[in-house]
């Protein structure tokens, strides 16, 4: 859509022009265009907009806007808003909004789906019972599959898919499942019993939503159905939500291995406090640890200071902690891929190994060479330098692959043991390493 | 599915009840199952299948597997499997199995899909065309409903999707879409002409497949149509396909942000030269660019050498560098999902400036009691040391903010702008500001 153009329109006043234009514009755009505009303005226009799509632009708009919006328009507008948004966005709507709207809001809503709405706010956030919606075309055993399609028919337009249907007993526990393609498939007297699927995958309702991501990764689902302890069907939930899981949750480990603790706010809305907290732990954390090496220079550097040895520092800790980086980060990537367990330990181990004595003893012997021919430094101390510096990197690489599969095991995350925490383990091993083979070589 | 009973009888030569067990197994699952067994124990299995999901799983397999069972069956098993997979699959099977097994694939598919097969072949990684599959259902504007369901139904059984229908002219140009939703929902006798979507999304083959996941996210998508430059229909992309993509371009940055070339193989499987090289490239580059630190202490140390600094050197270096990872992975995540552009480069500078202040401070403050008090050193040096760590603090946050954003806005991966290269730049950063206020501090 050209947002110029709605935009010029708008301010010339050419609404039935402007309402022609946002015919046949997705919902997703139009909100865009709806959040581009001042309250007033994004009133006017929403205020034009078909009935049918209302709700759906409604649902894609920010928070903010959907607040103000909520706040605008009247009762009758706001319930009619209400009844269309599917059920999940309208929990996740309360979720989010200010006091005032969601008095209003629930205001407009019957006794009982309120009931629905608590039970639904209280499953805990991430897990299978916070993602799922009601909306699904539910059938009998007992049916044909020329009654499954009328229902089918009679009931799709309030529902979020209708390409999975799901079959429930009288006490709505779930006992199989059905495509819309093998039921058009399907002789139009057969029975649903027969034919549908009778070992459904399914979730509980407080399965973790990495996991539900995981299976609908493997198992190239559209939808899963999700059920209570009881068996009982209670909600669904579909892949363009698992899109969204998929996303947040690389996110979140993004997060991790740039040592920030993960927040569901975006960067730039986000205040300046809350940004800072989650970012002055690790570093508190990570620089009470590296106050390791001030002692570890203190007690050694005298003895070898007469070698200038000093400035090397910086480079045997900079390759070491890129090297060990290197190899956690592939490492954590695999354990969340699901490529590598903890029976691996001794695969990785050996891996890293080989890897360290390739990479080392390249990046050793080049360092060895710029040392002595470029910087002109006594050849004991290109030789110190570069021995230590393939020992950091064997090191390195090693801790880079256990460290992230041992707190796995330990039922920790993987991704804490990140470069930053194995950069901060690596440079006191450097320099005691560093020191040690100085002492030994040098000092001899 | 319990591999331990299938396995138990295989070796029991249970066939029959083996059979049964497999029966209600996601394809998935039995293809888990056919990878962990020997090769003869796989072939029998496999030919245990039901001819209906047999290419199924076969598209499952590991390269490996595939490979020894494409050598192993004969000539009509394999035109079976191969005429019963999508033609995505056939073709991602010929791009990786080895040359003996290309020519026996190849001899058992015809003349016309030996050339699409070709054609299919040229088009770019990562493209929509590398990804799009040809199964869809496609319909006429003039057909009614009813005309349109009953050709839904008739070819249902080899399309990869029938949850979204094309309309195309007689010379293939895509002209709308239709979903199976509105389809069953509308009148018997109303036209597609009437009822489809006019303006549909779509993409060209030559997209990146990056764009293309964007789409699918931003409008929910279940697939997505692929045209040429003359707009005629050349294929489809399904979502199962996006959700892997997503999940292969998030491990692509995982590995930039860990200093690592992206690879296509897994970390288990892949050699250890081939892992090497995919890291020895930055190692070096970033050792080569840390050796800069080593002409920075030597023209600054012995100046200040008196005041023991060196010890605070590793300290400083690690709080910066973390300090800038933090910013540069909050920002890059930021780029990826589309939430920051460049016009908001102001906007991050100063959200940084505030960070850096209130998480500076905080740290410099502990960091200068810890030295005076506990370490017992001079106020002065315990001084210098602070005001410097607040500084590379701000600075790194700075550069950690602002690089990614110009990487992005001069074409380049903002991810390379990672905390590799963000701490390499902050370690001289740090060391000059650290010297320069040491000299003026301490020497004056």
């Amino acid at each position: 859509m050209n947002y110029e153009k709605a935009k010029e329109l708008l301010l010339e006043k050419k609404y039935s022009l402007l309402k022609n234009e946002l015919k046949n514009v997705p919902p997703v755009d139009i909100a865009e265009f709806l959040d581009s505009l001042d309250e007033k303005e994004a009133l006017l226009v929403f205020r034009l907009l078909p009935k049918e799509i209302a709700a759906d632009v409604f649902s894609y708009l920010s928070i903010e806007r959907q607040a103000e919006l909520s706040d605008l328009v009247n009762e009758t507008e706001l319930s009619a808003i209400m009844e269309d948004l599917y059920f999940d966005d309208k929990v996740d709507l309360l979720e989010e909004m200010p006091a005032n709207v969601v008095k209003k809001i629930l205001k407009s809503t019957s006794e009982v789906e309120r009931k629905m709405i608590n039970q639904f706010l209280m499953y805990p956030d991430y897990s299978a019972g916070s993602l799922m919606t009601i909306e699904f075309v539910d059938l009998k055993k007992e049916m044909t599959v020329g009654e499954a399609i009328e229902r089918v028919r009679k009931t799709a337009p309030d529902k979020e898919t209708i390409y999975t249907c799901y079959v429930m007993d009288s006490q709505r526990h779930l006992e199989g499942t059905i495509s819309l393609k093998d039921l058009v498939l399907a002789k139009s007297e057969s029975k649903i019993g027969d034919i549908m699927q009778k070992e459904p995958i399914y979730v509980k309702t407080h399965d973790d939503q990495e996991n539900i991501a995981d299976m609908f990764k493997k198992y190239d689902l559209l939808a899963v159905p999700v059920v209570d302890n009881e068996h009982r069907l209670v909600g669904i939930i579909t892949v363009d939500d698992i899109v969204d899981v998929i996303e947040e949750e690389a996110t979140e480990d993004f997060y991790k291995l740039g040592a920030v603790e993960p927040t569901d706010e975006e960067y730039i809305s986000a205040g300046t406090f809350k940004l800072a907290r989650k970012r002055i732990v690790w570093l508190t954390f990570l620089m009470i640890s590296a106050s390791l090496t001030e002692f570890i220079i203190d007690s050694f550097d005298a003895r070898v200071a007469a070698f200038g040895l000093s400035a090397f520092i910086p480079l045997l800790m900079d390759t070491g902690g890129n090297a060990g980086a290197q190899a956690s980060t592939v490492v954590i990537r695999s354990i969340v891929l699901g490529e590598i367990a903890f029976t691996d330990l001794l695969k990785v181990i050996w891996k890293e190994m080989r890897i360290s004595v390739v990479v080392g003893t390249s990046l050793a012997v080049l360092n060895f060479l710029r040392i002595y021919f470029i910087s002109g430094r006594p050849i004991e101390v290109a030789f110190t330098v570069s021995i230590t510096l393939l020992i950091t990197i064997l090191v390195a690489k090693m801790l880079g692959g256990i460290l992230p599969i041992l707190a796995k095991k330990l039922k920790l995350d993987p991704a804490i043991m990140a470069s930053p925490l194995i950069t901060t383990i690596v440079d006191s091993v450097a320099l005691v390493i560093f020191f040690l083979i100085a002492l030994s070589l040098l000092t001899a």
